[in-house]
């Protein structure tokens, strides 16, 4: 019952000020998001130096920019994945996307980017789901349009570079049944109306599709949800890479694990990816100048970045000399903090614009080629995607080299 | 939104009185369920001798005994089904059972002989839903029990003598997922928490399960919701026979068929079956000795009737000549309303007990005779039912003839 009581505290304290659940992320009178509070509030733990230390020494490789830099911030249990892989034990990842529109911007590609990379360097499979289902309840979108969008953003995530040796990919229209639907029924036993509601703050004017949604949403964290993947590994441990937006999921799903005979999945979370206009929450799809979109040209994105992204330097250029840039602020710097692979040279870069010697058009041109670098590798990548690879990668098949 | 005003009206008279839900059935203090009123609360139609005799024309056959003794005795919208069926269109059935118990009893067996009676003079195909997820959810069984009772169940519907070439038998467990599923999403989409709270009357204590399960049992009233059997026949109409109980699914349904572009399915709906003790609601599973199991020997059979079946005859023989018995609470007369095919041997029966002529000891001795005939032969067919027909039954398959 960890959930049960931080729940109650949790409804108080957000509506004094932040609000975070997976649909509605707002920061306090348009502040910051306080990634401190939130870690406390959810009573997850935070991601700490030993921890990225020891994923140095048992990976063997420099962690990655997003661990190294504090974008996935927190966790649950993620030790007890690393123990039992230090052991000599694998693991699985879960990571899943609501597919409601048609392009991604860079804010969705981070869980993916950073999946692929604990796939790479841990050699573990991996499942991936595509909640068609909640974006056809919560947007009220068709069934055939979600499943579109849910084929559309497949191929976006495969772009991301996964090994097709290890991914299985599913829409949950396509695959909720038999085994899978067995254990939403399971989670479902454990959890009260009064619990979701107050997880979730569902109403009486909520349609029930939308209570019934958090068991599709938990069962990915257990093995026995895949048997063609799992079939005689229900021991297998799950570590889910996502937004911490995601959490209330999860803090359900770990409360039933126990009661169902399952281990609870761990949790690596992330901090949210800023909108150009400033760090009060997540980028927003109903804004399209408030992101950028893996579909915008190289043009489109140097043309945003000089017009939106939120500046922490002066008003006149001599000001500017003279007080430098408040790096807390500007939306460049955080997005270099997210993409910018070399350590010196963001170094350098802060040193600079804080010190005034550097201006924001030169960060934002950085900012451009660099944004532009990775929507083009991108573009090129998803480009090879065709339907018959997305076929693959969705195909429900026993992947025999998985943990290889 | 032919339930949603209705609902509210029932609820405060339900208070007052008889209780009629899917989990719940009892008379007002200690009384008969008064089934008029039942009628006019739950906003359906009588099924009244016109409908009866246009049976018997369409068909060309004697109508059921459940039909001439109105056993089933109101229904929603069958008259359509029947203009169709004029028409020379085809529709098809849709029953089912909730497995949480070993052996069935005579009240269990109604809803399926009556089925079958359907599917035999208008030769249309069957779909028959066994829900046992929801007794997994409602009684808390295991997943595996559930499953085993489901299978169990099955061999007992099978022996009511259903056509292979138009019946398809599932388990939720089974066969939940793909187009199943989409309708089941289609509908919760439709329906509110309050609303399901107004009909059902969950509580927040409930779990989220109970909550879902609702759109399961609504979507085999869609044809899409089958495309192994009825793929491009989307017009295709829906009759439902169930007891009375079932009604507060089907509301439901028919609420959101037309807001998802289906028919809205047609019903015809029974009395329950009386207890032993009396005719206050519906045999309970609980109590062994308030119904005939269809495992029960004949000795034992002819023993819970001469020890239980509530006697509407008088105390003494001597005021029994006198005054005779009243058939109105009679246990035995009922039960031989149900189960004597011949109508003048009933009529004879009734008027005799009626004039204190025959005893409550013949009448208990006919229906000994005529249950143990029914449950011999009920034993016979099941023996004969082995696990490659119930596989049979059970197997995802087009059926091809299903309209010859």
């Amino acid at each position: 019952m960890e959930g049960e009581k931080r729940e109650t505290q949790n409804q108080a304290a957000e509506e004094e000020d932040q609000i975070v659940n997976p649909w509605e992320v707002a920061a306090k009178d348009g502040g910051k998001i306080d990634y401190d509070k939130l870690i406390d509030k959810f009573g997850c733990q935070r991601l700490d130096q030993t921890l990225i230390d020891r994923v140095h020494r048992l990976t063997g490789r420099l962690p990655h920019v997003f661990l190294r830099r504090g974008v996935f911030f927190a966790h649950r249990d993620f030790n007890e994945i690393l123990d039992a892989y230090e052991k000599g034990k694998k693991f699985y990842l879960y990571t899943g996307r609501g597919p409601s529109s048609e392009a991604l911007h860079l804010g969705h590609l981070v869980p993916f980017m950073f999946t692929k990379y604990l796939q790479d360097v841990f050699r573990v499979p991996l499942v991936i789901q595509l909640t068609d289902d909640e974006k056809c309840m919560w947007k009220n979108l068709t069934v055939e349009e979600s499943q579109r969008l849910a084929r559309e953003n497949a191929k976006d995530i495969i772009a991301c570079g996964f090994d097709i040796t290890r991914t299985f990919i599913f829409s949950d229209f396509d695959y909720v049944g038999g085994a899978f639907y067995k254990n939403m029924v399971k989670v479902a036993k454990c959890v009260t109306l009064n619990k979701v509601q107050g997880i979730f703050g569902f109403s009486g004017e909520d349609h029930i599709g939308k209570i019934s949604f958090p068991p599709v949403q938990a069962v990915p964290s257990f093995p026995s949800s895949f048997p063609h993947l799992f079939s005689g590994k229900d021991d297998l441990r799950c570590l889910i890479p996502c937004a911490i937006d995601q959490d209330p999921y999860f803090r359900m799903t770990r409360d039933a694990a126990p009661r169902i005979g399952y281990h609870k999945p761990s949790l690596i979370e992330s901090t949210f990816f800023p909108a150009l206009q400033g760090e009060t929450g997540k980028m927003s799809a109903s804004d399209p100048n408030s992101a950028i979109y893996v579909t915008d040209s190289v043009k489109v994105i140097k043309s945003k970045i000089n017009k939106y992204a939120f500046s922490g330097g002066q008003d006149s250029v001599e000001k500017h000399r003279q007080l430098g840039a408040n790096l807390e602020v500007d939306i460049s710097v955080k997005y270099l903090n997210f993409f910018l692979e070399d350590d010196a040279e963001l170094e350098h870069i802060k040193t600079e614009y804080a010190a005034g010697r550097m201006l924001t058009g030169e960060v934002k041109g950085r900012l451009g080629s660099v944004l532009s670098e990775i929507v083009e590798r991108h573009r090129a990548a998803r480009a090879s995607v065709t339907d018959e690879v997305v076929d693959a990668f969705m195909a429900a098949r026993p992947l025999p080299n998985m943990f290889d």
